[in-house]
């Protein structure tokens, strides 16, 4: 019995899931959390009329696998957490997307090639450490950064993952899940405001761009904010300030899709009557090109030795996060550009800013392709997060389409 | 018996003092704290052996009273509260400078007129509303806007009041004791540089700045910092840096003396992940001419609509507080002029841009006057705050010089 591709189900079930697991204030499906139990526990039973083998892997990661002809997977994923506060449709929309593409193939019969769909745990870094999940399976993540992180109330990574059976020491076997992985495919919201603006509903993502983000610190003096003339200041506040500035013209310089980010400044004392001593200002630079990317890092770096010296300050620079930009496997993305078209008739092709999953496993080796569709006004990470949808069932055909494909390439022995 | 002034002493009793109320961070004699109680059980032991009158008013402020021949009082006031982590000299040395001028009147027998020194609680605004004993004094005080201040472990200041048998409502019953004031004068360390650039060890105080304080709110749009193009940005922090710089540029444009703050930039979300969607900037503005305070406003208000237009931002001023210039009493300048002359050769003038009890006093228009001794690099609220103790000798000379001739003054009728 064929159960034809049905997104308007998939849309169902992502309203579904938004009733089940948010509040007026947006999605609280928070890694660890009872709500997070409660989406996957949605997620299991849905799973649990197909003919597919459900299990959590040593990262918490969930699996379910439909076995094939060929041990060699086809991969689909994306993760069922979201921030607080969230929106209905990052993370869950490529996973119910998932769900609903492998309905159809499971009622096919046993498929040439295996086919698994994973929820990946704590994409969104609970404890500000993203791609949790992926990135122990990818091999990248490192155990000795986890022991210390924590949440806004204090409670440890490692305590809160022991309580779900996950020993961090033991989440790189999670890796195993990956030998016979031979493509991986995600669909993803754009989170961005490029497909809108242009009017198109979908997008090939040919890789994610190259991360620095780094702590700037500026140290200058404190000092009474009416007895010291202005001539006399050594204000902190001021070189964030030229930075903050500087960022946005070095980002047109560099180009070719170049994003400079200062999303936080904080000064100290911070008080109204205190010249700022010590700022200290978050930077995140990113570009899809690495000579780009290390030309954004130098020039910003370069700018502020030069405001420190105008302004009498020190500076100084501490790394937070670093990635390469990733590009992803040239024969999928021409297989995705093939399902884009025919899903909608025009394709265009984009690299994410943000980080994804599809990262750590093109990382990890394993051919890799992404979809976008558009997001609305850009908005993510917020109740009003949103996405046309007739676009969300354009997407759901696309990632059919482009699993069909991929099966194909697998059979005809790509990799 | 004669006792003869003797600096010395003041500087060995603020050491004393240091002793007895700082830790390695600095002074702790945070208003209402047991600390400050030491602080204040240590001055009243100092002036038991004195024939004066000691009593708490209605606001919490210690009075010592010495009767002169005629009721008319002349007044030498500052505070012994610190900040947490403060100085050693800021208010403490007006008041020690004071009791050792009172010791040296009282030596001598009844004065002319009463003299009295007076240590004005919570100067420094523990729960964030400064000169709080003297404004209560002067009557500027509202009660009603103290009801809901707190600290920052959320301690309410009525319930804190309370608890030292300070009645809120009844605080403004404190200017029954300015009845008979005829004169204010108070020692303070200038807090900023200008003295030690010029090479000086005094000044005469000529009046405080006006104030203009602000919360500058910048609402923008959040967006992801990876997806989000440069130019599709509402970046709440570009209108605050832009703000923070012109700022600047605006106290020069104004001149003679105009200073221009922003102590505090808070970020929200305030992550490197997203562009900052609010933004709140407190701006400090002082001028000593009321007519250059409020070009200082305007422009700046002007500046951050332009900016607003420019980032397609929303910004609005929410006062925080204002208080006009105050000009102290021309004959006491002169006295001041020529007490500062006696002790050192040469004279300065200088407008405070710190605001002191000495502005309550002269706002509610009892004849004031202050004095300013040199601070090191312009430090202060810091544990590094200090003075040469050459210039402490010559801080308490003029005070006591100056005293002198405020009676003479007041004898012959001054007013």
């Amino acid at each position: 019995m064929l159960t034809p591709l049905n997104p308007l189900r998939t849309i169902a079930e992502l309203k579904e899931l938004r009733t089940l697991t948010s509040t007026h204030e947006g999605a609280q499906r928070v890694a660890w959390t009872e709500t997070w139990d409660r989406a996957r526990a949605w997620m299991r039973d849905k799973l649990a009329t197909l003919p597919v083998e459900v299990r959590l892997d040593e990262a918490g990661n969930l699996w379910a696998t439909l076995p094939g002809a060929s041990p060699r997977a086809l991969i689909i994923g994306s993760h069922i957490d979201s921030v607080p506060n969230g929106g209905w449709l990052d993370g869950a929309l490529g996973l119910v997307a998932g769900l609903e593409v492998l309905r159809t193939i499971a009622a096919r019969g046993t498929p040439p090639v295996t086919i698994r769909l994973v929820d990946w745990a704590d994409e969104e870094g609970r404890f500000g450490y993203s791609l949790l999940g992926s990135s122990a399976a990818s091999g990248t993540l490192r155990p000795e950064h986890l022991l210390t992180l924590h949440d806004r109330n204090g409670i440890t990574l490692p305590a809160m993952l022991t309580g779900y059976g996950v020993d961090v020491e033991q989440m790189g076997q999670a890796g195993g899940e990956l030998i016979d992985a031979a493509a991986y495919l995600e669909l993803h919201i754009e989170q961005g405001p490029v497909l809108e603006t242009q009017g198109l509903p979908l997008a090939t993502v040919t890789g994610t761009c190259g991360v620095e983000r780094y702590k700037v610190i500026w140290h200058g003096q404190a000092a009474h904010s009416g007895s010291t003339p202005m001539n006399q200041r050594r204000d902190a506040l001021a070189g964030a300030a030229k930075l903050t500035l500087a960022l946005r013209e070095i980002a047109h310089e560099v180009g070719d899709g170049a994003v400079c980010t200062s999303g936080s400044v904080v000064c100290s004392p911070g008080i109204a009557t205190s010249v700022a001593e010590n700022v200290v200002q978050m930077v995140d630079m990113r570009h899809h090109d690495s000579i780009k990317l290390a030309r954004l890092l130098n020039r910003a770096q370069r700018a502020s030795w030069q405001f420190a010296a105008e302004e009498h300050l020190n500076v100084t620079w501490e790394r937070i996060y670093q990635i390469a930009p990733i590009t992803f496997h040239p024969q999928l993305i021409e297989l995705a550009e093939a399902a884009v078209i025919d899903t909608c008739g025009v394709y265009y092709h984009m690299t994410s800013g943000p980080l994804h999953d599809a990262t750590e496993m093109a990382r990890s080796g394993i051919p890799t392709v992404m979809l976008f569709v558009q997001s609305l006004r850009g908005i993510s990470h917020s109740y009003a997060e949103d996405t046309r949808e007739e676009h969300l069932e354009l997407a759901v055909r696309a990632l059919a389409n482009l699993t069909d494909r991929v099966i194909e390439w697998l059979e005809q022995g790509g990799e």
